[in-house]
């Protein structure tokens, strides 16, 4: 298939080119480097060296051209659909604490996620409807209500009639409503303009490596384990690196859904097999499996015992507002309708994390500053 | 109370302004006058001619204080809301085919209602959070469900549990889209920041004058009659003037809220004397009577006959993508609880309208290509 790639250069994009490439997928990859910006902004970088974007292209041998453009701004999508078959969107700023930052940055948000997503939408009507359109969400658009979550349309029982609607929104930051707005968007232009839609709604991802990247260190994808662009394991590792303790928002009784790096390519993967019928927008909640961030802590402090690092849990005021305590249950029966598998343990990925990251103590000496969670929700 | 009203110079903006003057409030009005330049992009102007938006505010005798600024762009609320007890947000671009056009419109009306939104709410986190902000809503957020409408959050029972949501939304344009965003925006802020906001969800508007602009022609508000700014009972009438059918899109079926000018006033009066406590968002929606689009088309026909003007229906094919045969029961009980009581007759406004638009006849004629529907949805 021909694929398009947005925001090709991020954590998830990069690792993701070269998996389609090696599939057998001719794939177009498109990036405006914003990810870059944002982290040099916070006073961060990534713990593991990365190549430009551009040097990429070169040193992976296979069926991949790269190209700077920004989908929010000035890239015409128009006639490039024409022979495209499947567009990967995965260019929306994805930091809650990066929105809430400022007015600025919750504007810029929402610029970037709108825009882009609209250009994208109005393309597809007008020159191209049958491309399937794969786009990222979160699965933060949610929240954590005291229901079972479902994918997409539910049965609504209410005053004794029954309708099937969208499952209602709790988004908990800026960046999380601007993932709620994009959600609603395609859903309606699916629906208006005959599209077909698959939005997988993430979890939080982890890990460092995927086959392709294990092939050379120039190959690397960007790891970040600052307070704004940082995930939540990958900056508990780099936290045992620094030497300092985990820190817990809270009481760590806040559950969420966690995917591998490695797990979300095959996720992908089995998505662009299965495009859903014209009109469709199909949703999946994407992850490997729910933990409490408590769990989580001592899952990185058991596995780096075993490789002999220190490691300490720290309890710190939680800058988010957030329930800590709650209910969280939601389905992930549409990826396992289409085969989703997830492979690897846990304690087998953070353990792969310690070895890469073991070698870059010093890049995150560097810049431990940058790991506290300097934003406030209030 | 000193009020600030954003988009003071629009249909309700205007007559808002005079009414709360009359009422003793102090007021600040503020414009950036784009609904002057969108209907005349559109190849419309008012039916009715209006003053120029810095001459309203001398030819009306009132503690009124008007000026041009733009809160999507460029203007700075900060310090300006240090004085303000009370903020009208009726500064959203409030048409779907507008929306609907092309891309940048939407990409537009997404900037200017969310960027306009957001610009509100951090001001009043970072400098007043005690102003009670009162935003214009659409009952367009809800769709029309198969179940009854509740207002605001409600009990949702999924899988025998339960849990207190805001009831799930289902736009139909990208209009209907952005004010679903700002709801959720505002909704969101309010929690988070403990404001106080009351949200009025507003069925279509419509007639001709209220108690302030009966007293002078040169205080009138603007009368829209295009296709893509005239609400549904305004176009109606300007039909007849124009001497063409009404244009009934689809079998007529579609059922919506409605409310008069002056039951609006009312309504955004109550509203500002009963503010809600900090930290709440609550929502009203606001219309008089829930009709079907065919009878609002007999009902302007059957005036119509009786002040001897001729009046033909025509059913049109539906430009937009909606259920024309469905189910409509929103509450209206909270605008009740506070004393709401809508005043006059359907036929009573209309013919009202009519007296108003018979001397604008030729302005009409001079501009009725514009009354036809000429955005399509899909």
């Amino acid at each position: 298939m021909n694929v398009l790639v947005l925001g090709a250069d991020g954590y998830q994009g990069w690792p993701l080119v070269m998996h389609l490439s090696e599939k057998g997928h001719s794939v177009v990859g498109v990036d405006n480097l914003a990810r870059r910006a944002w982290v040099k902004e916070v006073g961060a970088w990534s713990a593991i060296p990365i190549q430009s974007f551009l040097k990429r292209g070169h040193l992976f041998d296979g069926d991949v051209s790269l190209h700077i453009s920004d989908i929010s701004e000035n890239m015409y999508l128009g006639e490039m659909l024409e022979d495209v078959d499947a567009i990967i969107h995965l260019a929306e700023q994805p930091s809650a604490p990066y929105a809430m930052k400022s007015l600025n940055h919750a504007t810029y948000t929402m610029k970037n996620n709108v825009n882009g997503t609209l250009n994208i939408l109005w393309a597809l009507r007008e020159f191209n409807p049958d491309v399937h359109l794969i786009r990222a969400g979160t699965m933060g658009i949610y929240g954590t209500p005291n229901v079972d979550i479902p994918e997409g349309k539910f049965d609504l029982d209410y005053h004794d009639r029954r309708d099937r609607l969208f499952f209602p929104n709790s988004p908990g930051s800026y960046y999380h409503l601007s993932k709620v707005h994009t959600y609603q968007q395609s859903a309606y232009a699916t629906k208006t303009w005959d599209l077909k839609t698959s939005s997988f709604e993430q979890g939080v991802i982890y890990g460092v490596n995927t086959e392709e990247t294990r092939r050379d260190p120039s190959l690397a994808t960007r790891f970040d384990f600052d307070g704004v662009f940082g995930t939540l394991i990958n900056r508990f590792c780099a936290q045992v690196m620094a030497g300092k303790p985990l820190s817990v928002f809270g009481t760590g009784e806040q559950k969420r859904g966690f995917a591998t790096l490695e797990n979300t390519l095959q996720a992908i993967d089995l998505m662009l097999k299965n495009p859903p019928p014209t009109g469709e927008f199909k949703t999946y909640n994407q992850f490997d499996k729910v933990y409490s961030i408590m769990e989580l802590a001592e899952a990185v402090q058991a596995a780096a015992q075993s490789v002999d690092l220190d490691c300490t849990i720290k309890k710190i005021p939680n800058p988010r507002m957030e329930a800590e305590s709650h209910y969280y249950n939601p389905s992930t029966q549409n990826l396992r309708d289409i085969g989703f598998n997830p492979k690897g343990t846990l304690t087998e990925e953070i353990i792969d994390m310690f070895e890469a990251l073991i070698p870059m103590k010093q890049r995150i000496l560097a810049k431990d500053a940058s790991i506290a969670a300097k934003v406030k929700w209030k």
